[in-house]
Parts: C-alpha cells; structure tokens; sequence
C-alpha cells in the first residue's frame, strides 16, 4: 500500500472524528453561560481550527481495543479542552508572547491578558466538569472514569505539561542540552497525547499486554509529533502553519532541530513512528487508524 | 453560652484540622519535582498563611454527617489547592494587580507573572490528580468521588469561580448594582463554600434531607464569608489583615458596602448567619463546630 491512499483514507477519518467531537462540544456550550464574554473567548479557541489529534486518538485507540467510539466521545473531546487551555497560557505576553496561531489572533489579542487567562482557567477546569459529570455508560466502570480524570490531570501538572512549559521558559537562550531537550518535550507535548492514547484501554478496561503497548505507541507517536513541530516551525511555509515560521529559533527555544540538525531529527521522528507502528502489531484491523495516523503525522504540513 | 468560649473552642477546632490538612499537604508535595521553582512557587502561595477554611468546613461537615475526618483529608485539602490558584490568578497584574496577600509579597511578585500563572495552573490540575489519585478508604464509593470532582469542577468553572472573577473584573467602577453583586460574590466565594460542605454528605452517602440542610448552610455561610472580607477591606486595620486596608475601594469593586452601607451588610452578614446555623438546627452535636464556625466567621478580623 502506498503513502498516498493511506494519507487518504486517514484524511476521511479524521475529519469524520473530528466531526464528531465538534458537534458534542458544540452542543455542549450550547446553552449560553454569563458572563458572555468567558464563554466567546473559550469558544474562539476552542474552534480556532485545531485538529482534535487528542481526542481522535483516544477514539482510534478505544476502537483498537475493540469498543465503539461514540461510547466515549465526551470524555475523549475533554482532551482538546486541556489542550487549548494550554496553548492560550503558552501564547501570552508573559509566556511565549505570540500574537497569531492557527492564522488568528491569539486569544489575549482578542480578549485581553485578564480573560485569556480565565478562559484558560475555565477550559481546564470544564474538562474535568465533563468527565465527572456526564451520563456514563453502562460498559464504563466508575472506577475507570476515575483513572482517566487521574491520566489527564498527571499528564497535565505538575510531572507533566505545565512543568514542560516552566523548564520551556527557563531554558530560552540556553545552550542546547539533550537532556533538557528531553525533559520538555516529554513533558510539554507528548505526556497529554500519551494520556490521549492511554484514555482506550482505561476505558476499554484491556488486559495488561494492551495497556503496554499502547502506552508504548503513545510515547513514541507523542515524542514524534513534538519533533515534527520543531522541523515545521522552521521549514513549514507560514500559510500551512498559520504563525511566523521560524518564531521558536528568534527566542532560541530549545527545539530537536536546533539540538540535532533538521536532517537528524527527521530520522528519529522516523524511528519513533516505526516504533509507535510495531508495538502496535499484534492488533487487529481495528487499530488500522492509530496506525495510520501515525504515518499522518510524520508527512502533516501544519 | 457566650460567645467568647465558642470563639476559643472554634480556635481549638480550626487550629487541630489545619495542622491535619497542612501535615498531609507537606507529606504529598515532600517529593522534589522539576523543575524546582515550578513546585518552590505553588508551595509559596499555598503554606502563606491561609485560614483552610474549606477545608476544614469540608471535614467539619463530614463530622456533622457522622463521618470520621481522618478518612476525608486528601479530598478536603484540595480546595485549598483551588482556592489558592484562585488567589495567585486574581493578584495578576492584568487582573487585581495586588501586591501583597496575607502580609507577604504575592506569588507574581516574587516568582515573576509567567510562574504565577503556572504555578496557579499546577494548584488546580493537581487538586484533580489528588481526588482522582489517593487511595480511596473502603467505606467511600467510587461514585461519590466522581460526584466530589464534579462538585468542585463546577463551583470552580463557567458557571462559578471564574465567571465571578470575570465578571468583577467587568464591574470595576460601574455603578453599584444588586443583581451583579449577587451574581458576583455567590459565584466568586460562595460556589466553592458551598462545595466544601456539600463534601461532607457527599462522600459520607448521606440522605437527601441532610444534603438540603448542608447546601443551605453552605450557601448561607459562603456568602457571609464574602460580605464580611468585604467590611474588612474597609474596617480592618492593615496589620490584621496583611494588605492595604481599602484596595477594593481603590478600584471601586462591586462590594457589599458599596452598594448596602457597611450597617446594613453587617446586617445581612449576621442573618445569612442565623439562617445557616438554623437550618442544621436538626443535627446532633456533631454538627457543632460547624455551628461554632459560622458565628467565628462573623466576628473574625482577617
């Protein structure tokens, strides 16, 4: 099989996903919430034309342990609240100080400094609102919408994003340094995406083996994302990437590129996206998705 | 009785639980976490000096119902967790811009705006990994600390906390208005008061006629809390309350005494009061120091 019609395929699949968690967001914020202002700045972000990658593969992962996606879409869309609450505190003037993202005005360009912040605080807080409080089906345990709430919030604190982006700021203008190279993209990118993948066999309750591998898949998936970001960031056109190319270089962020070469760090995307492929082998035809994806990812534009 | 014996008693009570929060706070953050200034900064702010009121209203509220409080700590510590996170984002400079909190310099003061946020970021994402993550006594349902998440997620989202700070922010020198006070001040203090006591029934599976009871007194004695911070922005002297004595006048918040007169807030505090304490007139006297707190609220001076 070609490149070409499995990008295809993949392509349908995330948008009919994405479809789908847009449309249970949508409905969600339905009613209008005082004051009005809380609620258009979470939403301008919210649907500021992110790819709902999170929430796609915690659905692509559920169905690789062999469940129906629409069981957990409300769970699986919490995951893009968390995101987005990080990219709108990543953008501010204290912080990575970006004005554009997506092709838009970053939300404290909309908004002001004040509700960004507090749309951040109320998009984070609503993700943990929807898992606690949505009708819970009947083939998901108590006990597992527990171990979720416990995967997103660890992946989330203190051992996880918002450390990635503390050490983030603390090493701008440093010297590259592997180790912290490290420390921060595990932490800033790839911990929510493992939480992402981990959200299947949590609530799928698989054995062991499963848990294994596809925390396996979502380490090696997650660390490769965050690199091909790093190789966009410089390469993308801005257009496709929807920010001023190069802007992590003007602040010397400490990026894979800059630590191991743009052609170096192709490879280890590479490998990891081989990695996150093989230790997924043994599944069926159902986790075709994750696997797709993951090929996506590595040639992705934007 | 007088009132001075129920004040020490009150002093005994709140002294005993907060040793007891702050032991198991200083116990589960003892594990250094990286990088270091992430976790130095969230300590700052959470062992400055705070009263743990909902805590402790938490655990005395888990007493009432007949509960043991030892059993509840971890789930009563995390709305200081809240709380404070609460605190570090309203000191922002883009929000209240208050340089001092409880006599010390605040949290952006001395780590800097970026960590602030981030360190008020990790306070709310790790009261979640704590709910979700403790080990859970046997005598506590799965399903009921799903409904304690719930319970704070939402007196702390869209719908409470943050909508409350929003809208402060969007009152400062309007007119004096009922409606948005209201909205205000049981949004921005009393939700999470209230979800303190609603703890206590909560977790302790209690009926529904001692669910009512608690509610009502939560919402009673949260919103007095609210009113008379707001007399003691205006009477207390600077030393007590450890910030300059009238900065929500400065800014012409949308106060109690702004819009009543402080006679007439006093009054409303001490019936707010009244209406609390009588509506778990029922209990036993293991409600006691929930009725010993709410009149030490009234005649606190910081």
């Amino acid at each position: 099989m070609g490149i070409e019609p499995l990008v295809m395929d993949c392509k349908e699949y995330i948008d009919t996903k994405s479809r789908i968690v847009d449309s249970f967001l949508r409905d969600y914020f339905k009613g209008q919430s005082k004051p009005a202002v809380l609620q258009e700045a979470m939403l301008y972000s919210l649907f500021a034309g992110g790819k709902r990658l999170r929430p796609i593969l915690a659905l692509a992962s559920y169905e690789a342990c062999g469940g129906n996606a629409e069981d957990i879409v409300p769970y699986a869309a919490t995951l893009e609240l968390v995101h987005t609450y990080s990219l709108i505190h990543d953008d501010l003037p204290t912080m990575d100080n970006d004005d554009f993202r997506r092709g838009q005005p970053t939300n404290h360009k909309v908004y002001g400094e004040a509700v960004a912040i507090l749309a951040g605080d109320a998009l984070l807080t609503e993700a943990f609102s929807i898992l606690s409080g949505m009708p819970r089906p009947a083939n998901i345990k108590h006990e597992n919408i527990i171990r979720i709430i416990r995967e997103i919030s660890e992946a989330a604190g203190i051992n996880g994003m918002v450390a990635g982006q503390v050490q983030d700021l603390l090493s701008e203008n440093k010297q590259p340094d592997r180790q912290t190279l490290e420390f921060i993209h595990t932490r800033k990118t790839a911990a929510l995406i493992r939480a992402s993948v981990r959200l299947g066999p949590i609530l799928y309750d698989s054995s062991r083996e499963v848990h294994t591998a596809l925390t396996h898949y979502g380490n090696s998936v997650g660390l490769a994302f965050q690199i091909i970001d790093d190789i966009l960031d410089i390469e993308g056109k801005t257009e496709d990437l929807g920010k001023p190319v190069g802007s992590d270089e003007r602040i010397n962020k400490m990026t894979y590129p800059r630590v191991y070469g743009i052609e170096k760090s192709r490879e280890i995307a590479e490998q990891l996206i081989t990695d996150g492929i093989s230790s997924i082998s043994t599944f069926s035809s159902d986790a075709d998705p994750l696997r797709r994806i993951a090929r996506y990812l590595l040639i992705r534009k934007n």
